[in-house]
């Protein structure tokens, strides 16, 4: 059997969104740019994909700025807010210690140019608190950052509550939506923000393509100058092909949401449910406010690697963490924010599911998961301490 | 009949690559960066792609960097370069007043930063002299940057001379190379470069992919921060599907690329010669040292933009300039560079053929251009000032 669980990495791309990108190809094969017909033909075709994209976020269509994915669209709001704020002597930015990279190292980068930059605790379960959030907040600060969903462990993010205390204070937030958007439901409006970032390939559209969302009014700067492409500010022929293609990905995959989240859920429960019968592991992340598809758990006594290429000759498809940071011998700074020390984040899995996940591969992964963490902890010289009792259990 | 002649705004996805794009999205559906086999396979498609875009450009494979496209990468190497001579205490930057917008505008953004960009001329023929950029090279000096083939009038600047140069000088140099590759040679070895960027869809790849060239131990600063992809340089999940499909493009693309250029070069010079005979009108850039695609003129008296739409009517897609500046009521920079006075400017037309030219078209453009520009001409205020010698012809 084969089962791909690893829908936070990347997901396939849908069948319609590939189809579209070809016919799109094809058919509007100008430069949106361009005068004559075939670039005004696709100059509207761009136009079509705004609006669409603008009506499922609940956004104007002006507030939609094509990019090249996530990284880019956190990259630019981020420096976007700082940079303006800076001008007005604000400094300060607060976020959270569980954000992407994209985000982190995009706030490192600010640090090093004399930013102030605040990271939240999350506790526990993975989640900030408002009232933390608050207490940061001062005259001198010019963003808050704040992710809707953790791409490790799932969490979701009191992110529309954190919005209104910043509108309140004229503070500009941005919220990375990379791993919320298609998989609940995402409005810019509910979730008052400033700056939001999505990704197309986290919900079935091709890589290499995602959007800002920026409030009218709100700073943008270049990181990409250039033409005058997307009203001056991200400067690249439009890639309208994968454009397309993730306006048929975001417009399939928010049109079921409630039926597509219920059926997942519950998968999702049931692997957990079903994994947490494990001896020694925990629950990574709050086991309600989380994602439909995230299920991250941490197993005493192994090793994360060693057990990804054990499910992998098992056919399953998972992962660590993050796919961005596989390689890094660094146990993962979120598992770390939420309190597992080294040893414990180092034997973590990650399992993300998707629409095509099937009961089949549930109770394949449940009765596979078990047999392979059994057979790494009977080779592991850690788990026969813990059984001898020279160390002590954690989890 | 149908002519598409704006092949320097972008050109229509080879099938071999849209093909490859659809396979590569399929098969190779992992995250490169996860470790499960899915994402293994993915990493060495990649791996094989980089190699292959290595071997075309005589570079090696770890010197490919791949982008969301040319005006990404143009604006990594410039800042990377700047900012590593900045500190330094070099902030004197060498250019051509013919750069893409790409190069032009990230260079303004350097200039507020405080440093010193000088815009050499390049004359009447639209070509720069290399004595002109010896003169400036100083030990202030930390870029030089010089396009391979302009977009717009299609010479071909004396990359190689001024590369040697500022080899010798140890200065690092750039080139723009967006419409140069795949319809010309381009090596990184014989043009002495530090930098080189390129654009998939200027030679039949997708929009949304193109690489940047870098020197082993030429510094390079992220302009995207994320994620560990591209060797910690630029953050974002590949976009394999694109960059297998430009790798398909560039390989065939320069398979053949003697016989391109000598076909697309006939046409492209019947094409000048059958337009030169319009009255009062002159070939822009030089009529040897250019892309073998390009044509390019000013005819007097006449606005380039009603030109567009009427030769749109008769079924001939072509620009005035650049696509990116397109709805810009300002003339071409570049035009102007070479003497164009603004009227003269406004006048302009070029296009860009590709190996699908046929000797048809090459015929139904010669016979439509000049009658649309009689036409004009017969409606212009301007043209009869001319013919009543209440104006002096220019050209």
């Amino acid at each position: 059997m084969f089962v791909y669980a690893d829908n936070a990495a990347t997901t396939k791309v849908r069948p319609a969104a590939l189809k579209a990108f070809e016919e799109t190809a094809q058919k509007y094969f100008g430069n949106p740019s361009s005068l004559h017909s075939a670039g005004q033909r696709a100059k509207e075709e761009l136009t079509r994909c705004r609006e669409k994209v603008a009506a499922v976020l609940g956004a104007r269509p002006e507030e939609i700025y094509f990019t090249s994915g996530g990284s880019e669209s956190d990259n630019q709001a981020i420096l976007s807010a700082a940079y303006f704020g800076a001008k007005k002597g604000k400094k300060k930015i607060i976020s959270t210690a569980i954000e992407h990279h994209a985000v982190l190292h995009t706030l490192k980068k600010l640090q090093k140019e004399g930013f102030e930059v605040v990271l939240l605790p999350v506790g526990e379960r993975g989640i900030v608190k408002v009232e933390d959030a608050e207490k940061e907040m001062d005259e001198n600060t010019c963003l808050v950052s704040v992710m809707l969903a953790n791409n490790e462990i799932g969490t979701l993010q009191p992110v529309s509550e954190i919005g209104k205390l910043c509108r309140e204070k004229k503070i500009p937030f941005h919220t990375d939506a990379v791993q919320a958007v298609g998989h609940m439901p995402v409005n810019v409006n509910d979730l008052n923000c400033d700056y939001l970032a999505l990704s197309g390939h986290k919900f079935g559209a091709p890589r290499g393509v995602g959007a800002l969302y920026v409030r009218r009014g709100a700073p943008l700067l270049n990181l990409i100058e250039g033409g005058a492409q997307e009203r001056g500010k991200r400067a690249g022929t439009e890639n309208l092909p994968a454009i397309a293609a993730m306006t048929v990905a975001l417009e399939e995959a928010t049109r079921d949401l409630p039926a597509y989240m219920k059926k997942v859920s519950a998968l999702r429960d049931e692997l957990i449910e079903n994994l947490s019968k494990i001896p020694h592991c925990a629950l990574n992340g709050d086991p309600e406010k989380r994602l439909c598809g995230n299920v991250s758990f941490c197993f005493e006594g192994i090793e994360g690697e060693s057990l990804l290429l054990l499910l992998d000759e098992e056919g399953i498809c998972a992962s660590s963490g993050s796919a961005c940071t596989s390689g890094s011998l660094d146990p993962s700074h979120v598992l770390l924010a939420i309190g597992r020390v080294h040893d414990v984040a180092h034997g973590s899995l990650r399992l993300t599911l998707s629409e095509d996940t099937t009961e089949e591969e549930i109770a394949y992964m449940s009765e596979k998961i078990p047999q392979v963490v059994a057979y790494l902890r009977g080779m592991s010289p850690v788990w026969r301490d813990l059984q001898e009792g020279k160390r002590t259990y954690i989890l």
